[in-house]
């Protein structure tokens, strides 16, 4: 390893007095950012993607001493296709940070208002969450991304990435302070923990009342440590084991496209189908799924889906709790919508199910029945995306159901505040 | 303690697999009670309401025995005084669950909907959060409350009561769901935690991924401990350190009324002020402090405020951080907004804050920056409850951050899904 990517050794109580006075500063810094209206951050973001666009050599000079670390230190083509920024990727990541300046802003909306009898005028009004942890791997565009969304919504943000990408990113996050402040944020609302210690990720995940909200974004491990390690609330899914049910009265031609599209468009997202439910009296199953298999999909069934096509191999119970994330679908037949929502109530993660049917009345009872973040009638479920759901950049997908589910993207990171304007009253 | 108070002893690999269960059968019947309507559910509340009537003898016989063995244990008169049930109380638990029958539903409002380009029609829709976990002290009417709510929100409840109250909740939870079941509920939709062992509570608190969320009703211990050891979410308050700024340009006969109000009416509840903050430049501070010692409130103040008049003690550092919840006030007095603004972002528990002043931009501004779950402006902050704020029952008050802040009612209750309709739509 080389020697820039050693940290000086922290002791644990160093690292966590260190991440709370960084805490304490973000804090104060999201006080001054939240007073911040809508065309300043609109501006400072706007100055951080031109930030970004200027320091381009230095970024990349940056990204390829990771890249130079990350081969000798033997990370995979793929993980080192992750780490690394061109020109054209660069431009990419200000580009989206420009996108983000753009949004709409969701501070001061008002949520509802009443008068009570009494005189008072109440209000909700929407708020930044605070201070915002975020804790993601080798994508250096994460720093850029994540700190936008944070700062378009009014908060703080405290971000840990990879150690890989360690020196892209502080060429990066130095950049954007360099524009936002240039713009009037204040400097400690955009933060990078300065070591690489992996206790640093403990002390942030024990950081309550600290740090407010933690958004991991990475694999599964990642977010499986995150979940279950965290004293702060976690904002985040860990798997997307997607179902698709074929109802009986499914449109055939529909039914083959969504489920081609579900699961092959592309396999490694969230929103890609898992498991295929075929109703038992649905006429045409071969139909169904040979697109699949010719597609290159491997499917893997119970007894009766191994009946439809001698090539579904036998499943094994553990992938029905399977997200595969490549070109692998699990396949059963089911007895009608009961046994389809009881197979989905037992395996579905939470994020996304889809029915395909044309009877309005099983369509309606399976957008009611469902208990995921996103319930789809006749459509592929890899439109569960923030942005195909026209919310804009997303910090994530969320499959917990307190505060926001599905994809959360700036409203996610608001929350309210009541404001109550009386004149004079007391309580008799 | 009486033979009747013990329970068999458990593990706590027992009772975490007991409760693991019983949080499996909740689930199950939440979805069974998700899918009854607004009327279903407001007719199973008033039978469960005629249920409690009904059981009267039981109830006041179950209460009789805890109220003895309370006595026999030596509890204070003010704890048997929560404790005991009279004819007249447990009226008005019943009227209390019927109240909650009539209220507005939240489950199936639509959020908000967007037709996208490709035609697909997104909606996001209220959906009960699921189970929710109410840990309580001696009170036995949270257990009808509580109950009552969660039902009325589509959400299956797991109440964990206190150990003086026994006899009470078992009594009052058997009527409840004899009236809740002939209405449709399930009953595992309602159940009672069946063993008085504290390990129970922890077991509560550890159930990630059964418990949707825990609701702690009671003390600043009960709440501490739920808050320090819940790896469940938790909505709750610990503290309500709410300030009162009198500004320089306060209406004095307002500002008198408002801090007598804000303390005194009820020093107890957790809306009260306990700390008021007096402009160095209001022309009136001994009007403002006379009417409060007079009505035997025990002022502590900083240098300034103990210079207004000899009956104020000197305060001690800890005094800003104290709710007191009795007849006792710190009093500071400081130098404007800023200060103000300042000594409440460093002292205030995020509960409720309050300003008395006719300068509207002073107010706007202290409405902007005050980061509590509720800010006023010339109210006093005994205000700061559900049914004062139209909200009908509340479940607690929130001063967390994520989901639901300040008084949480049915609404805080739900959470939403996203529902997407289409016509065979795939993604490009």
């Amino acid at each position: 390893m080389s020697t820039q990517l050693q940290s000086p050794v922290e002791s644990v109580t160093d690292m966590v007095e260190g991440l709370a006075r960084a805490a304490r500063a973000a804090r104060a810094a999201q006080r001054q950012l939240a007073q911040l209206d809508a065309p300043a951050k609109e501006h400072a973001l706007k100055l951080a993607a031109e930030a970004l666009r200027g320091a381009e050599a230095e970024i990349l000079a940056a990204n390829a001493l990771d890249m130079a670390n990350g081969a000798a230190n033997g990370l995979t083509p793929a993980l080192l296709d992750r780490l690394k920024l061109t020109p054209e990727r660069l431009a990419g990541v200000a580009d989206a940070v420009a996108q983000v300046a753009a949004l709409a802003d969701p501070v001061g909306q008002v949520i509802d208002e009443a008068v009570r009898p009494n005189g008072m005028v109440l209000q909700r009004v929407r708020v930044p969450v605070g201070v915002i942890g975020i804790i993601y791997e080798s994508r250096p565009n994460v720093t850029a991304d994540a700190a936008a969304l944070c700062v378009r919504s009014g908060n703080a943000t405290i971000l840990r990435g990879g150690t890989e990408a360690v020196h892209s990113n502080r060429a990066i996050h130095a950049a954007l302070v360099r524009g936002l402040t240039q713009g009037g944020v204040p400097a400690d609302a955009v933060q990078l923990m300065p070591t690489q210690d992996r206790a640093a990720v403990g002390a942030m995940l024990a950081a309550a009342g600290l740090i407010d909200m933690i958004v991991p974004r990475g694999g599964k491990s990642l977010v499986a440590r995150v979940q279950a390690d965290a004293r702060v609330p976690v904002l985040a899914h860990l798997d997307g084991i997607n179902h698709t049910f074929v109802h009986a009265a499914a449109d055939a031609a529909m039914a083959r496209a969504i489920a081609l599209n579900a699961k092959m468009r592309r396999t490694g997202i969230c929103g890609a189908m898992e498991t295929l439910l075929i109703d038992a009296t649905y006429p045409d199953p071969h139909g169904l799924v040979e697109p699949l298999i010719d597609a290159g999909c491997e499917l893997r069934g119970d007894a009766r889906a191994c009946a439809i096509d001698p090539r579904i191999m036998a499943a094994t119970d553990d992938d029905w709790d399977t997200e595969y994330l490549e070109a692998i679908l699990a396949v059963a037949v089911v007895d009608g919508l009961d046994e389809a929502l009881a197979h989905i109530a037992a395996h579905a993660s939470g994020h996304t199910d889809a029915i395909v049917t044309d009877d309005q009345a099983v369509a309606d009872r399976f957008l009611g029945e469902v208990d995921s973040a996103i319930v789809m009638h006749n459509a592929s479920s890899q439109f569960a995306d923030g942005g195909e759901f026209g919310l804009g950049a997303e910090i994530g997908i969320a499959t917990g159901r307190l505060h926001a589910r599905g994809p959360v993207a700036l409203e996610g990171l608001t929350t309210y505040k009541w404001l109550v304007r009386g004149s004079g009253q007391v309580r008799p």
